[in-house]
């Protein structure tokens, strides 16, 4: 009987890319973490659970952010003025580079987790840094705060600086295992996922021990791909013979299939690559704010929804500033507003209803069944006081969820349910 | 004696375009609600003025919104699936006719008032809507707050619904008139600024009159300018042998020189408009986020900079979602970034020191000297607490400013002052 209850409230959740399923007044019912629906009064059989009434306010699932570095929340909002690059050399590999310091690594998780737990993510796949010690720690700090991630101790082998980069592919694949052992099954909502940092990063030695590992292990994989014109080229040149950067990924077998797969970015993703990620299965982390403060570019979203690529929304933390994924929500939208009007007419830009669906269900599914209140989805909920930004005239739900969109911050964001668990 | 103390922390303003003026843990002296500079030390000659101290508080210039329409605060975030022409016609004027109930305006611009004192503007440039009773109101609420702004009553006689278009170039002049007459000289802090909606809602007869109104009355002009291309071609149509939709301003006189003016947007200025703002001294209100809404796209701010032309920032309340100009700062950088990337590499991105002096000495020097915290200024200061936003090393002022532009709310500003009076 934990995690079972029923909240009370205006209950929206996707039904489809498009459509908005809207249920004002209603109950959701949460069985053992997993939702039981949405019903119009409390169906007898739910009599006995607890009732939380949040009558008047908006219910949705919780969001999912695809892909933030957990160590780079230090300086978010720092060295802005960057290509991606010149970035990670001049800013983001000194700040990674000092979690080989457990004391400070627990500093800036700490303040890290508390943004998290406040904002309106439940789900999170996460890069940490090399360091074993700072990633266990931060793993057993996401496992007390409630969250469910998918944490990655990052694999770097080549062209990183001498301190944030490991002896060998041999090493680098020791640690790994090591790091497997100690936490492959030791937390409920906490699990590992392979994480080579990208291939600049990674020698093929390193890249071919990563495969094995995941048959061995059967476990997800996350990377980057195609985020910046020069990391293109250079991969290019580090992977002749490949048509493409995904391609890279694809000859070593990393990129979908059987193998779960998130690739970040995706900003200069041509047809061919494309292609290659519906055939996958391959998810994309679209991170608009990232690609703006990075000035990377806008990536294709719509033309990966009618190719049937799967799509969800990142921070990339600290690419973009923010953690709170209704904020990438209206990021994505005014990026593929911005990218209709001054690149491809043809790519007609995305709604607020869109990118619900890609803040939802779409990074949702790369967890399994998550992000609907479908029954038999692992119930992860918001509740939002929206009281406050509700405008001076009458609004529906689908009005109400823009503005949150717009315009909310962590203090609507009143409760918080991941997995039926209540986590603020 | 009023209005005369000094504030105690760590300052920093625009030195210029591109340099900050940084003044640790010092002394910003205000004498009659003027600046007499920054000290290291309190000089003898204050040493009887009140200090208020926020030490570790970072202290900058108010910022100032050179562009927003005040009854459109209630509809932010919705609708935003609309290009600039539709997006009128089906949400904006359907809004602002609603404005002719003055019990309607009072309970929305309440709200609106209480949005503005709680963020980080001090200075206004408002659009209101057609109405006298609830324009008036809106003035008596802007004056109550202490905010310092010009507001105008808005002219249209054509191309409006019937609901909110006034009946004739006439009726439009003698209502100006009226509401002239009782509000010239009535408020300290909010003047009135004329305001002919944009050259389609305003008949020829219409603009020549209010021509006539600035020469008798010497006030100063806002309006806007190319923000989207159906409008400048439907110009264009209207206004047969102007070379551009500045000129079809300036062939009624109503395009800078004597005339102090502000001409939002100007997202499709090309060189010759932009020579003629240059010109004639025209301020650009530049309103990124709005631009990014409503598609229009994104505006050669570099190119007007490089050209002379002035430029502040404005949130275009409701084009854009967010008043506070902090807000406008970072989408104004991420703006910039995807112009450079996606549409001319030639015209460098804007830093934060930049988008500082535009929010700032920028549009403040419109409304006389504003924006600075040099000895003669008029004193517009923010108490910002960023302890919350400070990473978890070392960081200079100049990198607390980026991080409090690119993360702050209204949380963090704890005091305001506008003409050395607390807001806040």
């Amino acid at each position: 009987m934990e995690n079972s209850f029923a909240l009370r409230g205006d209950i929206c959740y996707s039904e489809s890319l498009t459509t908005l399923s809207i249920h004002p007044n209603s109950y959701l019912v949460c069985v053992d973490g997993v939702s039981a629906g949405v019903h119009d009064s409390l169906p007898d059989e739910y009599k006995h659970l607890p009732v939380i009434n949040y009558e008047g306010h908006l219910i949705t699932p919780g969001l999912v952010d695809l892909h933030m570095h957990a160590p780079q929340f230090a300086f978010r909002g720092l060295g802005m003025d960057l290509e991606l690059l010149e970035w990670l050399n001049t800013r983001t590999f000194p700040e990674e580079a000092k979690y080989a310091d457990v004391t400070y690594a627990r500093a800036a998780y700490t303040r890290l987790i508390d943004d998290l737990k406040n904002g309106p993510n439940t789900r999170l796949g996460v890069f940490a840094t090399l360091h074993l010690p700072a990633t266990l720690m931060l793993m057993e700090m996401l496992e007390e705060s409630g969250l469910v991630s998918m944490v990655g101790k990052v694999n770097m082998d080549r062209n990183s600086p001498d301190n944030l980069c490991e002896a060998s592919a041999q090493q680098s694949l020791a640690d790994t295992r090591r790091w497997l052992g100690e936490t492959a099954d030791r937390f409920a909502n906490t699990t590992p996922i392979l994480t080579p940092r990208f291939i600049p990063s990674c020698s093929d030695e390193l890249l071919r021990g990563i495969v094995e590992l995941q048959k061995e292990c059967n476990l997800p994989v996350q990377s980057h791909l195609s985020e910046n014109q020069s990391e293109v080229d250079w991969v290019a040149e580090l992977c002749p013979g490949t048509s493409c950067y995904g391609d890279a990924y694809r000859n070593f077998g990393l990129f979908g299939g059987e193998v779960p797969t998130i690739m970040a970015h995706c900003v200069w993703s041509g047809e061919k690559e494309t292609a290659l990620m519906a055939e996958g299965g391959v998810f994309v982390a679209h991170c608009p704010q990232s690609n703006m403060n990075l000035s990377s570019g806008i990536a294709p979203v719509r033309r990966f929804l009618n190719a049937g690529v799967r799509v969800g929304l990142g921070s990339d933390m600290a690419g973009g500033c923010h953690n709170s994924i209704f904020r990438a929500m209206s990021d994505a939208v005014q990026a593929s507003k911005l990218r209709w009007r001054l690149v491809d007419s043809a790519d007609k830009p995305l709604t607020v209803e869109e990118v619900f669906y890609l803040a939802t269900i779409g990074g949702g599914s790369f967890f399994g069944k998550v992000g609907s209140f479908e029954p038999g989805y692992e119930l992860d909920a918001l509740v939002i006081d929206d009281r406050p930004l509700l405008p001076p005239f009458e609004a529906g739900i689908a009005e109400r969820l823009a503005r949150v969109t717009y315009l909310s911050d962590d203090r609507h964001i009143v409760r918080k349910f991941a997995r039926g668990r209540q986590v603020k």
